[in-house]
């Protein structure tokens, strides 16, 4: 896969895509990282990429110009339509649904706004998605976009090892994770559950499936509605409400 | 204020931390920010910071000893009780409001994580807040802390230049931005709309007011749930949705 990121501070990606599993599935070929200033693309003699707003106001609106030029340049790297996805605080809210959807296609450009709008012309005639990864207030798309690559990098096939891919398969349960303990079994008084200790397997099993619910249940409620219950669930979680 | 991160890939911060307005606001003295490999803090002599988990499974597990350890040693740095804030999936939802309550700190620690869990003592007995920025799976907590960083330090008193400042109160209207559009007039018969050339104000703030308002009926309707609607704005939301 091919990934362009497109902004007006480049030299922000480098330490994200310079390490751990980025880093990696660069090095062995299962993704490209291509950051490219768009200022490098203005027709402007000053190499300006903004300009007032038409109809007054306070703030300044990134042209249309140099981002329809360099998305249109990048786009000809690959044999594939790229996907073409806005990091903005209106778009569609991002989650894992998004992040496997975009794993699939061979060619994404991300456009990082930064503090300023875009032109109304980009998203209405050059974008395929508009995308918000949550409800707070960032300086830019760059961290929108750092957070993509990495959702997405992540599945792609060979990306993971085996440890890797096990800790997120944890996931997929539909659960939240049970808690987990490693060495020492006492750490200064605060002590590891005697069941984890025991050497019995299906009762760590059954401890591990009661925590994750009993998680689940007190954080992520939401999680529990198209669900699913099995008998013992129910009681569990029966068991829940009287405390 | 300052802002501590313990990670084990503390190169990733360099390019954020040193970029636009966080660089600014960490030149102009409004934050601190210090990231620290909280493996120096381990006492295994293979400077090891994780271990295999209590009850078997895959994946490996973040000990105590290295995070209490490192967490103390960096409260110390401040006056302050610190915040001492942990990004995990299982978290609170960051949000603005959250990010708004974090900038009234004077000192916080931000906790990454990185494709292990963490053993539950840290969660139990050293955390103060467990916090996720979406629904989507990371490698690590890097890329939320850096989210946390960045939406905490923009609200720092002094940290954003009025034209700055102006964009995000924005989002205080409670409604989704406008569309925006800067010159020219016609981009390859691409055009603005006529109301926003025609210099007359009030017509302006109008279409203004209406975009907005189709924009979050369109995209974020939930924003309009708690809202007192104006006449005017009932029959816009009206005419929508006859369309």
């Amino acid at each position: 896969m091919r990934i362009d990121v497109l902004s007006l501070f480049p030299e922000m990606f480098s330490g994200v895509f310079g390490s751990s599993i980025l880093k990696h599935a660069s090095e062995s070929g299962h993704v490209a990282f291509h950051v490219t200033d768009f200022r490098e693309y203005t027709d402007n003699k000053h190499k300006k990429v903004d300009d007032y707003p038409y109809g007054g106001g306070a703030g300044m609106v990134l042209k249309a110009q140099p981002i329809f030029d360099a998305v249109e340049a990048l786009s000809k790297k690959s044999n594939q339509q790229p996907r073409i996805v806005m990091l903005c605080p209106q778009g569609e809210r991002y989650n894992q649904k998004k992040a496997e959807e975009f794993a699939k296609e061979k060619h994404i450009i991300l456009l990082c706004g930064h503090y300023e709008g875009y032109d109304e012309r980009v998203r209405q005639f050059l974008v395929t998605d508009e995308v918000s990864i949550g409800d707070y207030v960032l300086t830019g798309g760059e961290l929108g976009a750092m957070v993509i690559a990495d959702s997405v990098t992540r599945l792609l096939p060979g990306v993971l090892g085996n440890d890797e891919s096990a800790v997120t398969d944890s996931y997929s349960t539909g659960l939240l994770e049970h808690p987990h303990y490693t060495r020492p079994a006492d750490f200064r008084g605060m002590v590891v559950p005697d069941t984890l200790l025991s050497g019995h397997h299906a009762n760590i099993e059954e401890w591990r499936h009661f925590e994750s619910l009993k998680r689940t249940w007190e954080r992520r409620p939401d999680l529990l509605e198209g669900r699913t219950l099995t008998a013992k669930e129910k009681q569990w979680i029966e068991s829940f409400g009287k405390e």
